[in-house]
């Protein structure tokens, strides 16, 4: 069966790191989305341009939230797979934002249209935030779901949907929980921009107490990790992490050793948000033993990575 | 505020029920279905005819699966509030059929387009299959919702939704859980229709061994409650059900004590679905102190009125 896949958000900050690799990888990548794709970050050279010059991905307009646009997509494309990330991902949004709602409606028609059209394997972005945060161990075997937020309620109810109808739709179904993730491009908001701009700018980093240990992983290697995902046959939620659990201290320490700025650093200068959980470690044995993904970056070279790309924005 | 109610499966086991007594309450009712409506079971004869012999209910041919129509009927009838009764109610099939994801999907539609519209309250259809089935009492309040089947799941994952958006979106969600129903036009292979037909044509009930305990009531006082809800200022769940929990054998025994014929019952004929539960006994407290409803009809009056129903069909 040629290998097809549907890639929704491709132009997103996960999206954009999978492409190249489905590209390189042999698979033939339908990517679609609302604004037309940026140029490929590691455009593949045997295939670059033979599809207008970008990189081998062919890219469909489409807004998924409009009605009809999702069986009008899969109709055209055909998969026999289906990477799914898009969602409301605006920083700082996403967790109340009423088009969680959507979402869940979105995508529940993309997946029938998908399975309709003789689709065989999805996987989807699902997140941290379904389990239990009053739990400091994360495991997709042990760790009770109950989500504290509608970002996390919508996707913990969509899973609940398509797994229970993998079955009957003859469609395997593969759930990706992304922790927290970082890289080059991502939204200046977030902490990891937020304290190497001010560094670099040679202003004072506010943080909280910094004591929340959390698990960042590249975001090329979260790309990596769907891409293994929808290689393997693996069925069912998977964490997607890098397996360090770490103070928010300790990312901000590397970042302010590779700027050269630790002086800059002001810990406790900020509230840390309200109910913000001491400690969230995922396991990622099912990551690395079933689908045999292992991250490229360890959290040093994964923060060089972004602040050099920060340095070549000035 | 107009009182405009729009109730979608209208022409269905509770929504024919239901339309007649919105109407003699009042209510501008609208009501959306595939088919035309059935004549309405009892026609208030202050608004019969106004509007095309309906009995005052104006109806909307619509197919809700359908992509576009939920936002195409909310912006012709406007409502301010919402009766959601439409789903797939095939018996037998309604358990496990896929379509349960496609009415989480138009629900969502919906319920988005409801609120667009500036609709201020929603009752929707729940069912007693959202809760943990291993538990013999059923409330509200305190008993886990672990839904076992993919019917129980599709509506727990669109109520824990609603209710997560209802104070953003400004619409109050109020979710009737409705348990074992009975009444005329039931659907002929279900358990009352099945026993009463068997034993009018004078052949044996073939039955299970009857010892499961179960809630029946009356499809009138089912649609009652939840025009009762409709009017109340609950939100959140209810159980809709009588109070008067029995087991099925006691069902049947008032059955053919009203055809007369106690002599062609076979209790234990019949093989009890895997897994049957030995007893589900629901909470009505709310329903009858929060939402005021009490049920017109006790299980011998309302099998009685089935009897008589099912007599007048021969």
């Amino acid at each position: 069966m040629a290998r097809r896949v549907l890639v929704t958000g491709g132009g997103g900050f996960i999206g954009r790191h999978a492409l190249p690799r489905l590209v390189a990888r042999g698979w033939e990548v339908h990517a679609a989305g609302r604004s037309p794709l940026p140029p490929l970050l590691q455009p593949d050279p045997l295939s670059a341009g033979q599809d207008g010059g970008d990189g081998g991905v062919r890219f469909h307009a489409c807004d998924l939230l409009a009605e009809g646009e999702a069986a009008r997509l899969v109709e055209a494309v055909r998969p026999t797979h289906l990477l799914h990330l898009a969602w409301n991902a605006l920083p700082g949004k996403f967790w109340t934002a009423l088009d969680n709602l959507d979402w869940v409606a979105a995508s529940l028609r993309l997946h029938r249209a998908f399975a309709a059209a003789g689709g065989c394997r999805a996987v989807y972005a699902g997140t941290c935030a379904e389990y239990d945060w009053t739990h400091a161990s994360l495991s997709e075997t042990a760790t009770p779901l109950v989500p504290a937020t509608l970002y996390g309620k919508a996707k913990n109810a969509l899973r609940e949907l398509l797994e229970a109808t993998a079955g009957p739709l003859g469609v395997e179904v593969a759930w990706g929980r992304i922790f927290f993730l970082y890289g080059p491009q991502e939204a200046p908001s977030r902490l990891v921009p937020d304290v190497v701009t001010s560094l670099l700018r040679g202003e004072p980093a506010l943080c909280s107490h910094g004591r929340q240990e959390r698990d960042f992983m590249h975001v090329a290697d979260v790309a990596g990790a769907f891409v293994s995902l929808l290689e393997s046959d693996h069925t069912g939620p998977v964490n997607i992490a890098s397996g360090d659990t770490r103070p928010l201290s300790a990312v901000i320490d590397i970042l302010s050793g590779i700027v050269g700025r630790p002086d800059l650093v002001r810990l406790g200068a900020r509230p840390a948000p309200a109910g913000d959980p001491p400690r969230l470690a995922p396991d990622v044995t099912i990551l690395r033993e079933r689908v045999g993904f292992k991250p490229r970056f360890d959290l040093e070279s994964g923060l060089k990575d972004c602040v050099d790309w920060w340095r070549s924005q000035q």
